[in-house]
């Protein structure tokens, strides 16, 4: 097909080609559209700006579309290009011209940047509360299988004697610390940009305070400019955030493939969680650790994806943020996916009893027999040649009585501590105010 | 949901999730999953693994799949997990038992490679034909508007003269290095991974030779263990070549952007293609360009995120594979859309007239003084001198008379020597021979 | 160079291969290799692994040896491979025996853990002081250029008016959300990996608690495993907080770039700070700020870099981690060097008056035109549309006279709310405690 | 340090900024920088713009020059900002006014253009012999190695038997592709940039095809503006190729570490090649092959890298383009290292014989017994169910007596067919065409 004439094929197809997935992408922001409309509408009015009858029949017509959004009844019709033109729509079919007064000390720019920040505070809080989920599990299971030994390796060469209760209690404290991490990026999110109109503020009289306090954002992007210039920084540093998560999901999905490979033997899972070959009937595949960490793996290129989307971008709008969307939005679906599978698979783990009684892996105690030497006397770096000569020689005898007890270690795992750390980060996220901001506005 | 028991809820959440988007992707290598049963069953045939009564039967009613397939009346049934699946199916529903022939000698693992590879060829070829037609505009455009001067800029600063001759000749050849590229890829494509099974190859006495010539391979993938890890690294780097059009398209459609900049305002386009602001009265925006180089930047991207997904995966297949799939197939669509969007564009520019004779550009005149200077007999260094104390002084007065006359400058823009270029790296794609074993496969 | 014979060439090519640039790089962790050891040897004193009289001995020494480092008198002697090396050299030329013992219940790898996580915390201090500075220069120039307006882009396009104080203040009020993310690093980095040993800690009745406390940590990396997993996931981490401030300079560089091209005009620089042309005498380009965008979007793929080497390792130390110190180690000097010359262009930075005086910038006003018939009456639909007619026929007349009083926006850049947000980030960094720690240590 | 004042310190960091790291990374191009001058001159007097005597003088200092430089005679001294002024300096010493005069008709742009263009494509051929060196090494292994079997894993789950022939094969033919990459990267840089300038072409009347045969390039980067353009854009797709090359070491490397590993214990090497540990006596660990691995999958990042730092920049020059000399001039010399490494370990590496005969891999069979009993008749999904039983019910005996015939299998690696293929692609390269001209132009 040829495009260059300006003929009605063409526009369709320039019409198409600027839409791009916006309608499907538009239905995550629905909910949230609404939100931003119910704090705007009570603020116009507050200054003036909307008589009060028409601020009445707007709430409650708002109120009745995010209802319906819940219930699944919402979508955009044919030839409404977005989120906002279609709950607009709504309304003025409903109401009249009181619809059409919504749009006023408003542009389309600090709406979507408003729907899209309630869309990741709610998307985050949510992660937050999955990834809390799987921390629990993997506790549970560190406590669980804590003298279950297992050989730790360095350079994946046999080192040291490790644990099935610290191999999970590492994932679990891994996830503190990516929350520590998701936490700067919350609070980026949870900052007010409406009312910046198109990234230059207004000259209505708005009351951004006012929209501030009534979504429960934390803080307002005060300056108008700058409230532009978060579009795409926000979604790369959110992205970051979930990245982080997905590098300790793939980290334990490839430790997972390894320890159910059978050279190693350590783990297995039951049939219906693993899946078979079209050609080898012995076959019992981890696929789903293999698609977690693929998925994962490619969340882990989202941030630089994003960042070769608006590097070098002057500051302004400009339309290529609008594809930030497909990258992001459906990315915290996967995640989730891959946050409960891991957490299937690992309700459902089976693990070896007696790994470390295996004659190969008794050099994992050369360690423990130089420190004897050592508490015993002998100068470490005497004790260390001793025991490498018996090893040479052949008459290395391992003791395999292991006793590790300082903090953190197979004897003292710091359940309990691990679990502080996780308990004090959850503290700083203060969901409750936006859960009350969110129920007063739909009251 | 609580996914940690196994029950039905259970089960039915990890086949969701390693089926993934695998049906939607899919649809795109049927055609070429008929093509390789075609070539393999010939094959086989001729080895004596499957009688000719079969074999016709066979490739009756995998011509007729294909022609459905090009009739657009093919589809995953419920139930079916991918296409592979579903070519088997509707054969063994037609055939019965000889139906289920076909995956002797075949892996599911080597029956995707080829799949994939005689997909990617093909959607390379269709690639090399729309950067062709784009080259060709460009070429058209640079000789129409030889003679219109535009003010060259280094460091973003007014330098030396240029023309829209030279700067749309100038993305004309940057597209013939970017099918340089494209044709090593297409060498890493055009070679037959049928054969290696799952990897490690057969102990079917199978003809490779035979089926690649069928296929209109250029060569084989011949180590079977080789022919496994080409997937993904094959994807790599097809992705690469996409960006670097990509690339080339993006730089475009920013200089694009700055050149409808009212401050710059060299070149503007109808209003059909413009698109205004919700709240000022006054714009005419670049939204296709912006989409352009939003969609061209996160093609640019893509190379990075295989890399990711496939790094330190030790040989053998991974089912991490499968979600390149969805990466890359939906890429190529993307991209020809960017370059036709391109066209339609670029056919209706309206370029300023006279843009050099505002005063602020008689600076990029300063060389030729200086040279002329030079040509007559005063140092260079001198020259430069002397001029840059004109122009402090405000004495300088520029000579507008330009005489650019070598090889690839404003008076001589080499069109045809760059139409040679390309015609040389199009000579050596030989689409010809795949067309003719495709036809004969099909016939 | 053939080198596949083992002989003493290949050898050296060995040594010379993996040592790589770590003497090099260790220089950087000197100072905090001699703070882990002070905190370390006192542990071990407490738990009765060190004589009282060697532990004497060794704090003065170390204390010794970290004024040497601190008045440059340091170096890796050759043949010396790292800088744990040098400094148990040092000690056990100083002190024989005793100096020997400090590596007992340590191992290599925590060694290098806590010196790497000493050496990020005080690197993430210095950048936390730095940022500070631009940030309180740009709020005062925010202040002092005000009153002096922009034309406000979007799509690149003449949209509304700015003014310079929004665009410092943008710019300012970005770097606290960037301290956001980097607070989100600190907390990563601030927790103690030492005691962990190889990785699977040690059965040395080692006291993690207090080295935590001696060396002002603010936790403690409990799980062993997870400490040593924490190898690359923090080098990522804060390597992200770096690309975050960034991304900020290298957008501030890019608008700057484009103000001083000659089409925009709006800002100028001292000649010193521009530099000139080989052949073209009336050049003065923006090469400090080409640079700052330069550097600043290479450490933007820092992350991505970091990820790409530690991506699918499995749990465990490896090798690989030794790179990373090449990545990230310099990146802070970079980065400061970044903030310090965007400081000394912006310091000399000379802005245009009047800038909108130029009649092409009037259509920056229609909003306020249409935004003054709603507030008179007319529905905003209509407005819009009137003022968009009189465009057209070329009636339009600007009402420059602009009065935007809400929060944020021209007339009201809530300069002091902004620093406020400033400070409430930087509060929750508590780097008291942690010159504290290090002076009692030190003492 | 404040930088803010404008002084003497300022202006000193400002110079130091500016420079950076360009003194040491031009030392790269000093050879090629008196090759471009050696034509450009010759050229300059072939149009009249040179004297004869003039030409004569420069000629032989250049030459002088050239074997400084080879011989290892050539810095930069101190004050002197780049390699280009150095050369100029040293004609201007030694032949006063005459060596002036080669500035003439040429700008730093296009003279660092070629400078860049000259050294890549010596670095790309010094590569090429390289590999192909590697790639022997590993043919030759291959055929050394063809009976030693060893289990083939998919889903890093035991599959079906391969062999250390296929293994070193593997990687051999996986060498060619990427040389086939490379070449299209060759192609991309083998074509002259000089003449074009700042980038807008020069009123001199320049005879580039001239300079173009000089240099031995093949074909010319005929525009100007494009000529410019291809700067940052080549050095992505030189990076690129690298980038292909590494990717393959580094997944032979992780294969390494895997075989290497006790679980495994398929392959090891020399104590003199491995390493130990500072607190485990028994380790031999396989620290070149992480650092193979780590270099190379950094290599891996730098495409991305280089794209983020130029994407979006428009067209023109820009000071940004500077930096991209640390990123690639340096990782030519590691990729070798990287490469003479693998060379030096598959050189020593010692295979264990007889893997398969432990009891744990009889499953890896299980394909061969079920094509056994197809080839006497049984259908294939039939026989695949039978064997299935016997492996639940513990009675599946293994057939182990192997026969795998087909191209590219066990029994038939196609050792000269892989080698047929890497000389297709060698020829591609006409490497005597540059030898010959550099050797004219140095005569």
């Amino acid at each position: 097909m040829k495009l260059w004439q300006k003929d009605k094929t063409a526009l369709a197809a320039v019409e198409k080609f600027t839409v791009g997935k916006d309608r499907e992408m538009d239905l995550y922001l629905a909910p949230f559209d609404v939100l931003g409309s119910l704090a705007h509408t009570k603020m116009l009015a507050s200054v003036g700006l909307l008589p009060t009858e028409d601020l009445d029949m707007l709430q409650k017509e708002l109120k009745n579309i995010y209802r319906d959004i819940q219930a699944g009844n919402f979508t955009l019709e044919d030839g409404v290009e977005d989120v906002h033109s279609q709950v607009e729509l709504l309304l003025t079919q409903r109401l009249g011209e009181s619809g059409k007064k919504i749009h006023s000390g408003r542009s389309r720019n600090d709406q979507v940047l408003v729907d899209v920040k309630l869309f990741l505070r709610h998307e985050l809080e949510e992660m937050v509360k999955e990834v809390k989920t799987l921390f629990d599990l993997l506790q549970a299971k560190s406590e669980e299988y804590k003298s279950y030994l297992l050989p730790g390796y360095t350079h994946l060469q046999i080192a040291m004697p490790s644990s099935f209760g610290l191999w999970f209690g590492a994932y679990a404290e891994g996830l503190v610390d990516d929350l520590e991490v998701l936490r700067g990026a919350y609070n980026v999110v949870n900052k007010n940009p409406l009312g910046s109109a198109a990234g230059y503020g207004s000259s209505f009289p708005l009351n951004r305070t006012m929209t501030t306090e009534l979504l429960g954002f934390e803080a307002m992007n005060y300056n108008v400019v700058y409230a532009q210039m978060g579009r795409g920084k926000t979604e790369k540093i959110v992205s970051f955030a979930l990245a982080g998560i997905a590098s300790t999901l793939a980290k334990m999905a490839m430790d997972a493939c390894l320890f159910m490979n059978q050279n190693f033997g350590f783990i297995s899972f039951p049939d219906e969680l693993t899946t078979g070959s079209s050609i080898m009937p012995h076959k019992k595949n981890p696929d789903v650790w293999e698609l977690i960490r693929s998925h994962c793996n490619k969340l882990q290129a989202l941030p630089n994806e994003i960042a070769m989307m608006i590097t070098n971008l002057p500051s302004g709008y400009h339309r290529d943020l609008q594809l930030l969307k497909e990258n992001l939005f459906p990315a915290f679906q996967t995640l989730r996916d891959c946050l409960q599978m891991t957490g299937l698979m690992l309700s459902n783990i089976r693990i070896k009893e007696g790994i470390l009684e295996d004659e190969k892996y008794k050099y994992l105690f050369s360690v423990e027999v130089v420190n004897n030497l050592v508490l015993a006397g002998t100068p470490f770096r005497e004790a260390y040649k001793q025991v490498g000569m018996d090893i040479e020689a052949g008459t290395f005898v391992a003791d395999t009585n292991i006793q590790h007890t300082h903090e953190g270690s197979i004897g003292n795992l710091q359940t309990a501590q691990i679990a502080d750390l996780m308990n004090k980060v959850l503290a700083d996220f203060n969901f409750e105010k936006v859960h009350n901001a969110v129920s007063a506005l739909l009251k």
